[in-house]
């Protein structure tokens, strides 16, 4: 079976932020992926892969999973695969989903439950922005922000970095960040600034049940209308030459004091 | 001023390992990397820029400082640098090197003095490689191993990542890690190595000033030869739902325990 033209020409355009956002799709590859993707709130629209899956045994098991569900799986020449993802490596398998939208304000939890959100705000790399939710993910994180100006969270490079971090939490995009950390003080946060420049120690850092985590850009950080907004500005001390820390790491580093919060 | 063909194609050659193995060169791109490793002990053996790169107050302040040395410098064709660099933000500069080649054992310290070294088992993403040692280099480590099976150290993505890293600490390639991680211990060093099914939270550990820490491949993690060696197995508990964390990630949260060491 192959693919009408036109719906060849849809597909490839997923690959465009533009037809992303105005179809409200993004693409995902990789037996491991497209798994994780079955199994969340995300609704599954399109199944595509090549005959060579079924050899695959996590590929054969992935199909018959899909079996019975309301969405369509083609077998599609290889060829055709490699049009429409990102990677070599894609296992023969992609999938397209609905894109969800998240309102941060939804994120704010106003009652006495604990609530840890993370911001970023302007992480412009891919691979950065998508290693950090995947970080969050690992450290129990209950929603990431992403600013205004930061990386499209539906970008191929931030999905499959985030290693299926974006089917675990919910993420907003396009986040107005000093009117969203106004809001969260209000309702009781207490907001972290990550800073080169900051006066507190990452490990002198006890996160309260409610917090709010900042990260910012890679070249110059967070912008001085967050940071004025910060209860706490945290940096992590250097004992050697490196200019700078790559922002990913730094957040690991912060996010990995929770544990005195979880743990407590 | 044009290249010769037989000196392009000796460039160019540089993209291969193989070729900058037995031409033991390797090039850096960029003003920042280019001024660094001139403030290095590396051997510059030749810089390669375009005429925009004096437009530039930096770009013309790194070809001032070149003058005097012992150094070509040429200027080339935009189109000549792009055949020899890795990506298009080379900002109009470019650099041949001499590999540096540092012996393990040399890293060794047999006095009392302090001595952290890092040693990386077949860590394969030159991205994550790269950005583990300007990790390294930010928490003040003395020298770093990359495993027999790790990616090459002078893979231009790795060069990028470590952010000048390279030019600031001795790195050994090639090296049989269960060997020395044998001599270490006789030497008088602990060994760590990063392990998820470790014993030993990260925030229980406290690095001895002879400490060997050792992080393992992406995938599989650190080989049982060498888990067996370790004094210490080291994990970071997971409090959501992801698989596992990015290994330079890892690798910062468990690093950023030497400021006990250091502070102390």
């Amino acid at each position: 079976m192959t693919l009408s033209k036109a719906h060849l020409k849809e597909l490839r355009e997923l690959s465009h932020k533009k037809h992303r956002g105005e179809q409200s799709k993004f693409v995902i590859e990789g037996i491991r992926l497209v798994q994780e993707a079955a199994a969340s709130d995300f609704e599954l629209l399109e199944v595509l892969h090549t005959a060579e899956v079924e050899d695959h045994p996590g590929g054969r098991a992935l199909l018959q999973s899909l079996r019975g569900r309301d969405c369509e799986v083609r077998e599609v020449a290889p060829r055709e695969l490699e049009t429409i993802t990102d990677t070599v490596s894609a296992q023969g398998v992609a999938a397209v989903l609905r894109q969800r939208s998240f309102d941060a304000g939804d994120m704010l939890v106003t009652d006495d439950r604990g609530s840890v959100l993370v911001a970023f705000d302007a992480v412009s790399d891919p691979g950065n922005a998508g290693t950090m939710i995947r970080t969050c993910d690992w450290f129990g994180v209950n929603g990431v922000l992403l600013g205004r100006n930061s990386v499209e969270l539906y970008n191929p490079k931030v999905v499959r970095a985030t290693m299926g971090g974006v089917f675990h939490l919910p993420i907003a995009e396009d986040v107005d960040l000093p009117s969203f950390a106004t809001r969260a003080r209000a309702a009781g946060y207490t907001v972290f600034v990550t800073d080169a420049e900051g006066e507190t120690h990452f490990d002198r850092v006890s996160f309260p049940a409610k917090s709010l985590i900042v990260f910012g850009n890679e070249a110059w950080g967070i912008r001085d209308q967050l940071k004025s907004l910060a209860d706490y500005r945290v940096m992590i001390r250097r004992y050697g030459a490196a200019e700078s820390l790559n922002v990913s790491v730094a957040c690991g580093v912060v996010l990995s004091a929770l544990h005195k919060l979880y743990d407590e």
